[in-house]
């Protein structure tokens, strides 16, 4: 069975794919008759250096996203892993000579294919009269011996692309920078590991890997590694890349010591720059830098994949601050275990009470709509609260005790219960920092629910918590009117929360995870409602044995 | 069974990975004991507006890597696809209100817990008396009919990032920054659609598609979309995309007229901006635009993750160049038809004839050491040269005769057989375009072989066709002294290569396909090197039979 892939028909995605990148990046164009890229703004580019690059397709955003201002000309791209036609490779250095260009640098990667394509390309082209070089990039850090065929080209390609690419804008000469890149693919090796295949669209895995395994030192077309190693913890393989790409006995090892020995980081570039179709797994390129080098690193470029790197070094920097200040608390404007203080931790208590009495039938009815864990959420939620009134008193003044109550439950309760709570709560203090009386009782209730609104996106007649609540705080407006009786008022509100919870049971769902579920099978009320009404009638009955 | 992935531990890697991308970049930092990265020129914001957004991780390289100048301040991090924790948001509030910014914009995406958790750091922050704004963005465009929850935050969240990070940075304050993306956030829209589920690591994967099936509309946590659709051309599925997503009766679409009704496309972005773990998919986001906020998207950004993207507009540019013009042929120096032009067609028909009678041999001695197609190459060759010396007679000049035969064999024989000696046919054309006598011809035969060990990689000894030319040039040598013998060292060299190609018997593979073959299997001659030494023979025999 071929692997799945978006593409419109295996022939042409090649094509697809490289029309797609230029129609989308107005500085690339098309040759016509060819599968070639070149940049828009060739023709500005008389007396210059044309740096042309390629290969099989399957490697994007290499070679095309490379192209622009400081990096490449224009790219030849072959059909996918498929090394690029000679005819179309000769074309694109003909279409740069005829723009002005006074020769061009072939930059290839190291395989059979390619270096006989591009070879023959310059042939013709040299016995043209057009000046062509080509350097060979092999970057392969994986094998220990070296083969015949030499090292293979691999992603640090790309950098040479970066570094021609800035020498050519800066005006350099063909014959210069031919020997400039070629010392600097010399300083450069790169290694990968994958954790399983790719798959050439229409075909099959290229090959295949047990869950436990990874493939080291692999080849960007699927081609083999130098051995299979055992999964290991990211950190272990990167050490392990380290030390295979850095040793002295391998033969294409980059000369670098290993970490720790003083190697200083001048930059560090991450992302997607040579890729084999959909294979995962990662690559690494170290290459050996002085300043002049850097310099040309860091040159601008308008080339679409080339990243946003900063141009400072990586090693020898700060790289944290420390923690914020915390605000400094308020001073208790009622001392702790006053009289506010004890009634605060009668309420509390009853509330407690109430909660850890409806567990059960709260889970029950949240069983039918949710995931059956309502009560055991608000019976969380009581414990932490007792758990917290057994450390000492609570504060007397209603803000902080509401602000305390709120990083309780926040921490404690969990979920999206806690999270509301924990909103309605910090929104509802914030009126009773100046005034404790009845309007601020009503105004706290307000603005606690217009947080709950807000960023829980619940209204009323959603069947959620908030339909309870907001019956409540409908009657205690009446609080606001000079002369109100708080019982009387209060007692209402409790009833009216009540009877809303009630309600419920008729309610579509319109937030929260009963939402998911179709009306027909909703027919007992919202425990989250059912909660809060029993909050309300738990504080109402404190008050009034208090007879506060 | 759970996914593979390079991590070091499940728990871990949330936090690995933030750590991970600020010490590669510079220009971040992160914040102590919190999941949040910062910009790590803060102080220097000082009476600026700050941006922070965030959410679960696991969509890299949103959101941290768009922390720069003129994109993000900060962000804050949660477990994968969890949201971040209230403490967290509240510690970045403060962070980057302790280093002099003026109030900041909390850019949340439209999920419940991130709603909820920087709402709640929002109000916390706002007792504190910092100035706090919150956008909650919503591009879905999935849902035909809007569920209460609202549109979910998708990729578009990056452009208001960018938007909000434009105008910052131009000093504009808190509450305007609010109201313009508020505004942008609402002429976009995105949709998504994947191949396959993302797994959370430790996890077995979210969801199965079958494999000519494709989930369209959903999150970018694997969580449902509105259907699933069967695999199509990748045409056809971006059509169905932009009408769902363009379509009037969608209550979520983006009010552009579909494809062909002069939609002018501004800028394309493309690239990897909010993934979903390891999901294959794509999403397209559109939004519209003016002048004044395509300045805003041209802004200049130091954020690692923002592309390259020209500042001009994709419609309406010529994106194709004409092919480029082919240099004119020389006219023929000798007429084809001629004498010359006879013995070379009588040369070629006997070369052709030697290749045909040794297909089989060669298919042989190949099935050994490589593919076994070696003999069907050279014979496809030889009913080329068949096909075309058919058309009429060949070139009467050598040079032009080599020339025509390199790209008929590049055309026609294929694979590294035809590049290589479409190469060697190449190289060996230019000594021969100034003279043809016989220190021309060994300075031809020079040259081929040079060119062949350039790009071919192969040396003498490596057991390949080269062993029996290169031995045969070592003969011919003779040829550049005055007075030489056509004949005699011609026979010379003859024998020389066949003894070669006999030769190549005894030695290991040093290039080509036989290299990935252990030498104790390889116990008869090269295929390539018997043919090459069968057609200098079919050479030397007509010439001889001409007494030219």
């Amino acid at each position: 069975m071929t692997s799945k892939k978006l593409l419109n028909s295996v022939a042409g995605c090649a094509d697809d794919a490289l029309a797609g990148l230029v129609a989308c990046d107005p500085n690339l164009q098309l040759l016509q008759g060819h599968r070639v890229a070149l940049r828009s703004d060739l023709d500005s580019l008389k007396g210059r250096v044309a740096l042309l690059s390629g290969g099989g397709s399957g490697h994007e955003p290499a070679h095309a996203g490379f192209i622009g201002k400081g990096m490449l000309t224009g790219v030849i791209a072959g059909a996918v892993f498929t090394s690029p036609a000679v005819g179309s490779i000769l074309a694109a250095i003909r279409a740069v000579a005829q723009a002005g260009t006074v020769g061009t640098l072939l930059i290839v990667k190291n395989y059979t294919g390619d270096r006989l394509n591009f070879g023959l390309a310059r042939e013709q082209a040299q016995a043209e009269g057009i000046p062509v070089e080509m350097v060979v990039i092999g970057d392969d850090s994986a094998f220990t011996v070296l083969k015949k065929a030499g090292r293979r080209g691999l992603c640090g390609t790309v950098l040479i692309h970066k570094v021609a690419g800035a020498l050519a804008e800066a005006g350099v000469g063909l014959e210069e920078i031919t020997k400039r890149v070629s010392a600097v693919a010399k300083a450069m090796g790169t290694l990968g590991v994958s954790l399983s295949s790719c798959s050439v669209p229409g075909s099959r895995p290229t090959f295949e890997l047990s869950a436990d395994e990874l493939e080291l030192g692999l080849g960007i077309h699927g081609e083999a590694g130098v051995r299979r190693i055992k999964m290991a913890a990211a950190d272990e393989i990167v050490a392990l890349m380290l030390d295979h790409m850095t040793n002295p006995s391998n033969a294409s090892h980059v000369p670098v010591q290993s970490e720790g020995r003083g190697v200083k980081i001048a930059r560090a570039l991450v992302g997607i720059f040579m890729s084999a179709l959909e294979m995962p797994g990662i690559s690494l390129t170290l290459l050996l830098v002085d300043e002049p080098l850097l310099k040309l690193i860091d040159a601008e470029t308008s080339a679409s994949a080339w990243p946003n790197v900063a141009k400072v070094p990586v090693t020898g920097r700060k790289r944290s601050r420390a923690a914020p200040t915390e605000p400094l608390e308020a001073p208790e404007s009622t001392a702790a275990g006053g009289l506010a203080s004890k009634q605060m931790a009668l309420v509390l208590e009853r509330v407690c009470a109430a909660l850890l009495g409806l567990e059960e039938h709260l889970n029950a009815l949240d069983r039918a709509a949710g995931d059956g864990d309502c009560g055991t959420t608000h019976s969380r939620a009581a414990r932490a609260i007792q758990g917290w009134l057994k450390e000492g008193p609570p504060p007397a003044s209603p803000a902080q005790l509401l602000s305390k109550l709120s990083l309780l439950l926040l921490e404690k309760m969990g979920g999206s219960s806690g999270a509301l709570y924990g909103l309605f709560l910090t929104a509802a203090a914030q009126p009773l920092k100046a005034k404790t009386d009845l309007p601020a009782w009503s105004a706290a209730m307000d603005a606690g629910l217009e947080a709950m609104q807000k960023y829980g996106k619940a209204a009323p007649g959603d069947r959620t918590m908030l339909d309870s609540l907001w019956a409540a705080g409908q009657e205690l407006q009446a609080w606001k009117s000079p002369g109100a009786d708080l019982f009387q008022i209060l007692t209402k509100a409790v009833k009216s929360a009540e009877a809303a919870a009630e309600a419920t049971k008729d309610m579509e769902a319109g937030a929260g995870r009963a939402s998911y579920i179709s009306s027909a099978r909703l027919d007992q009320p919202d425990p989250g409602a059912v909660a809060a009404a029993a909050i309300l009638r738990a504080i109402l009955e404190v008050l009034q044995s208090q007879g506060v």
